[in-house]
């Protein structure tokens, strides 16, 4: 068996059933991976986008000023196979009334500490691929 | 409660106690974020860094052929609480004898594919969180 690449459609199947993933992205050449819980939402065009909160002051907001290109990735480890999705493209502070779509999304803020701002992943590309695992060790110890 | 930073030698210990991540890295402006299995070795000079294996022609292994900065991430999410630990760095394509650390170790590729080539993760920054997690709807849902 061989890697399988999975179509837009599964790509945002598997990004709307779940909502934590990592956020890449570069600031003065240091690659940063930051955990983040996200939504998927449509914007006011019907285009399919991710949003998430942060906090006023954190290096993510700091990438969105900045227009800095990021890339979201979730993943899902099994028994057998493992899928991989990953959204590149910018990001928009939203404001104002913008800023309440995130209030009509299961976007709920895991962490307690304020996480006032509202991002979102304008996608450019959605990529993923479903791969075989090969893990025989896994049921030699069941031996 | 808030975030914790873990000490250096807590963020190697979760590190070990993994051998899946995500690493990222930039080529020409695009974010990159893929799946890796790892493990933790010591090199020659004592020092803690992280090996994996790639295929001959991966994108992985080109990023290490331009000598990108990448980042390694690893979490892990429990119910109240989630860890989070990155290390940023450098990457070497070991070759000759050098790759045959790589044996010593439980690197073993999850993947049916041929992954012949063997790098190392030489790290600048280690850097690790853990941070509780309020997500009162997953009580909420058993009522």
């Amino acid at each position: 068996m061989t890697d399988v690449t999975l179509t837009e459609d599964e790509c945002w199947g598997l990004l709307a059933a779940q909502e934590f993933g990592r956020l890449a992205f570069v600031i003065d050449d240091a690659v940063h991976i930051t955990p983040i819980n996200y939504a998927v939402d449509r914007n006011q065009h019907g285009l399919r986008s991710v949003l998430f909160r942060t906090g006023g002051h954190s290096s993510k907001l700091f990438a969105v000023e900045l227009g800095v290109p990021v890339a979201l990735e979730i993943d899902d480890i099994g028994d057998d196979e493992a899928t991989s999705v990953v959204v590149r493209g910018f990001t928009r502070h939203l404001v104002g009334d913008e800023a309440h779509r995130a209030e009509h999304l299961p976007l709920r803020p895991w962490v307690g500490t304020d996480k006032t701002e509202v991002v979102e992943v304008m996608p450019e590309v959605v990529t993923g691929r479903r791969f075989p695992l090969s893990r025989p060790w896994l049921s030699i110890r069941l031996h």
